[in-house]
């Protein structure tokens, strides 16, 4: 890495895993900030107002293990790198632009899931983010095993290079359909994205290199 | 850790741990978000809404502490492993969402900790927030020193795994006291968790390995 | 590194960009506490609400892909240094304040953009903090290459100096001219502002050592 | 470091600096919290309002130069050890626990600066807030280099000791006397504050090992 020809245009990892970590660190922490503390005046008793935050709760849950797994893919998808060149660096910080606005529309779509009027959108805006976020996830991991061989510890056969694909194309159409079944009902939206974390949680004995 | 056969499964620790570390540590610092500046037009003089803060600050310190503890044991836990698999980073996900939702219960707790009305359910929130963090915290020891013995650097005897879960297991019942005699009172929740702070950052000459 | 004569005024880099990396991190992530959830009692429908969020969702995007930028060449920059001394962690201290009060900047903007009175100052501010921020980069990147060259891995030629700063230099008058544009119309900082980013995330060919 | 022997009572020193630089990181960017935009409805123009924000821009650097010094030192202070014990982690987590609290402290100085009833309790919290948290980072200094020699990279001679600790003293007093002067007037606090930031900042060529 620190041969002088290499280091014209290309980067460790070190630094953009650490970078990247920060980011999403802080983006799945502010999280909580959703959880508001209700206040003695408010009215009503601190028991009714607790279970009037529902929303709130797992709409945190549900982001807080969408975006650590998106962690986990990520961590797995820079590992195969030995380096960085300056797409892969763009790609990346457009990614976590993505991530980072994650912590608002999950705010958005726990203050508006019970609004008769707001509901429908603000399931579309929340599944919709996550759409694009896993969209951007998915030209990441193109980019890195398709288009920057070169860069690899170890260059992928196409055939693992489509199971890869494949498996970071399957949140993309989910997403999708979760985001189209919130113009019928944002409860559908929540099922849909409660489902796909338990599936992400469950042990993949496929999960291959 | 590079070795082809091994790599398809197992990951090395180090972003594991830059991830905690950065998730724990933004957790730690919002902790402070709780003490809110008492604002010229609130009525009162400083001196005195200063002094009404007591249960913020107190708040502030016992969970400051005891969360910088867990990070110590997660950091012990962490080094006995040479590489994590699937299993471990979804229980660690899991441990760091508790984590996370604790300034949350902190605030709750320092906001009702006087209210007569729910002073109780606070209390409750709070130690019941701290119980299921040490339980998830003992399964993610349990999963470490039991089941995933070969991602040892050396693996523990019979002997000291239960030394080591024993230790762990100390926690869960002084929360669940906690809790439960905040029934009772919210000042007795307090009591305890300020004791069970005092004891962990007493020198332990016992700490073995 | 260790060396203990070398040890007495100098300190590895490891450190120093892991503490930058963090703090960049952050003021990156607090960027989206400016994305605000519009409250259902806010009147109007929630569509209508997040249309008029425009300038805050176009302000988020070209701040955090400046930011990021910036954290590219921060990390171009310090992989330079085999060793930094105090001279070079005052200045890069300097220049995290700087990148620190950029969310401010940025929700200044975005909250004044449409206001017709108070968005001439807040376009100057919001690229004046930017100007601001590219001359003390600018300050950090001379220290290290000029002043510091004992320091690098390699010297640098007096070719490559000129050319490193002149790359460093461009962005300093384009901010200057998005300052003075403000005076006519926030719009056209903005504008500006877009350009700029557009112009980094394209592929540099040229981008050398 | 991975001996067996050492292993059941040390750590190595990664983690605890990764851990403490997140934490540093996180409460010197959480400072920009304390700048608010002002909202158009304040009324009064946007440049008048932002003028009169001047005690928070003020607060903002100096406190931030103020930790970021700190971070210097903690980094000097840790790059002695080989590794650390339970002690030193205890000690450094009360030091973190200081240093989390001064963007509190700081919010509320800006804020009541100005107050002539609050002004003066303002100071001397926040001055004070410094005081302990420069006697918490002493408390550390002499535990690494005095109680814990035998986990230095190099035990220090007695002179040497004298010298770190002498240099480490300084501030407390500074601290103690910027904190009295509050009570006469909070704005020889700052004044005081001021100075000490560019005493520290000033090339320090005595800044031997």
């Amino acid at each position: 890495m620190r041969g002088s020809g290499e280091r014209s245009a290309t980067y460790g990892t070190g630094r953009l895993e650490a970078f990247s970590d920060g980011v999403i660190a802080v983006a799945i922490t502010l999280l909580v900030l959703d959880l508001k503390v209700p206040q003695p005046d408010d009215g009503g008793s601190l028991a009714g107002q607790l279970a009037r935050m529902w929303p709130n709760i797992l709409a945190y849950i549900i982001s807080f293990l969408a975006i650590g797994i998106m962690w986990l893919n990520h961590h797995a998808a820079l590992r195969r790198l030995r380096a960085v060149d300056h797409a892969v660096l763009v790609v990346n910080l457009l990614l976590l632009l993505c991530i980072v606005t994650l912590p608002f529309s999950t705010s958005l779509f726990s203050t508006y899931l019970t609004d008769p009027d707001g509901g429908h959108l603000a399931a579309v805006v929340y599944a919709g983010s996550f759409l694009v976020t896993s969209l951007m996830f998915l030209a990441l991991q193109w980019l890195i095993i398709v288009r920057r061989r070169h860069l690899l510890h170890e260059p992928l056969a196409a055939a693992s290079q489509r199971t890869v694909l494949l498996r970071g194309v399957i949140a993309a159409p989910v997403y999708l359909l979760a985001a189209l079944l919130g113009l019928v009902t944002p409860y559908l939206t929540l099922a849909v994205c409660i489902l796909l974390g338990l599936f992400y949680l469950l042990p993949l004995r496929r999960r291959g290199s």
